[in-house]
């Protein structure tokens, strides 16, 4: 199974779940800017946020992919488990916005982030033990500190959320500079996986 | 005509499928983690349940296509009859939810995937006759114990349901366990058209 | 210019409007069969016939680009104003739906089929202009009699529509059993295009 | 890295984009033309504009991909940071539409086309500076008149409904013949490009 198809079919997927968001985005009743200022400001840092973090795994998905030369019907479910993780953000997104960062919501929206980066992992992980001891993906991937980060991000915002301030305030806060600061981090696209595709080009 | 543009499309029909499902699902009213379960945890589970069946009918269809050369009018036009049943799912999902598993939504429910079956039936059959004889997709299922079961399997989760307990219930819990049974019968991904498709390469 | 890119943007927008014309079928309020009946059963027929004609045009529109070896802005332009037509067609549906197949709507559902009908005529006349006197495309089209046929069902449906009854009834179905015989008529894949297709490939 | 997957993503969100708009389409409550053209036929006109617009953005996203060989990190978050930009048409139409033409929803789909002029520009000045000093796409581009033009007719109508009548009336329609003028310079595709492009096909 060559990986062309799996591909058109997760940009299809992830190109649904990136736009749908902006459906949630419901015009304000009034005309005014502070109308759009109270009603849907933070409504459009969610979206990005939220837009951002899809277009993270879209990114690292098509570098993981250009290592990649067949499908198995493992790798085929491990990727539709992270889309499945992945369509549920519009969802998560659209309660924290709604619930103007409720505690709970923030919570669910961390463990959210959390289950596809594990889902991610997951996926890596196949596609890297299919592919042996010679996988240009696990060369590429090295010590994978980035996404050995995340998931320590991930849960010290869930927990901070948690713990530090049962109702909301300060802890969602850290939680949030958690969750941003993880797009901040992967933003910057995968250098290791560019350099180690280029030497097999090159060769 | 070749497939390729037969299969895009598909793909984009299955991939706004699997995704608008989740557009379904509302975020809950109340900010705490038990408004989610009440509210929302069922609808996961029923989402988890056709986002997996949509993604089993994405995988089958990629491996029948993969053994497919041309496109014929007859295979254009089962895969749309396919498709269009398929396309009925976010809402027979979406009712069997709303009414909390009620009796006829769950029956519905099951006529809705014996339709998508009885249409997957009719493609393969279409591709097979127009293969002829030598046809590797017939080779490849074989003599097709799942797709033989699948329909059973549907008409005794509906009949269960219809029969058994007219007014919900044991009837209805039966019936989804018949689906569920379904879908976890196709998550192992078809291993027999794998073979053939590996053996047709190598020559 | 390749066609390539043309068509998949083209099978994205109608696999979108194919799928989204399912979220206008809400899920009736009661749980048993005379709710779906009378409150879907209709929807559920118009939301098929509306399938059909997507699918036809997909059908169409595959056939027409298999001819097609170069794109230029005018036919861009020509293919966009078909998409724009067919976009329309999920809001007109949904209220020649919604209005239990009232006079106007049917109406205004018959000019959105016939603009689609004119875009597709200007989109394949613009290909002919383009491809000169030895155009493929002119000759698996032959005399076009479908084509030509098409647009008087609708006018014919259109105007009994508005002059046999204008209070609906009589007129209103005749409208809709001229929508329906179109539908039928080109179900039918377009064989002269087929045929033409396999002579050049032959070749 | 290769173009096409690119290609693909940003073919699938411009599609989702040209096609949800025509879901804030709601059908009117009445059922005759009359209620057809007060509550819908603004919104027809307002659709086709943004439709034209992402139509636009689609032909030459198509025509600069053309001259582009590979991707890299910044053209992808550059190309992110445009689709994110044209994301938001579908939410900045509704509030326009819905708010009658008011003030200030005006000025902020002024700005919206504004941005994701802004936008595009970027990642065309990010691909020449790629492509470095024999840049294909520089020599495409040439002096760039229409793409210099557009955001001096967007600052025009954003000005002019913020300034020559903050009521709305006059400084709107002078807005809104800003916006319509610069959709049909930009309707007559790109020839620059057209005619590079064919040069380097013909070497």
């Amino acid at each position: 199974m060559r990986t062309s198809r799996l591909e058109a079919f997760s940009d299809g997927v992830l190109a649904i779940i990136i736009t749908i968001m902006v459906l949630e985005l419901k015009p304000p009743a009034g005309h005014e800017l502070s109308d759009l200022i109270h009603t849907s400001g933070v409504g459009l840092l969610t979206y990005l946020l939220s837009f951002v973090y899809v277009g993270i795994y879209w990114n690292n998905h098509h570098h993981m992919f250009h290592l990649v030369q067949r499908v198995t019907g493992a790798i085929l479910w491990a990727n539709l488990a992270l889309l499945f993780c992945l369509s549920l953000l519009p969802f998560t997104t659209a309660w924290m916005d709604e619930s103007d960062f409720a505690h709970t919501p923030v919570v669910i929206y961390g463990v959210n982030l959390l289950g596809a980066a594990i889902a991610y992992f997951v996926l890596q992980s196949v596609i890297i033990r299919h592919q042996g001891s010679q996988s240009p993906l696990r060369k590429a991937v090295g010590r994978d500190i980035k996404g050995k980060l995340s998931p320590i991000f991930y849960l010290a915002g869930i927990f901070s959320a948690l713990l530090i301030d049962p109702h909301g305030g300060l802890g969602v806060v850290i939680a949030l500079a958690c969750f941003v600061a993880v797009a901040i981090m992967w933003i910057v696209p995968d250098r290791r996986i560019d350099r180690v595709a280029r030497q097999i080009e090159d060769r």
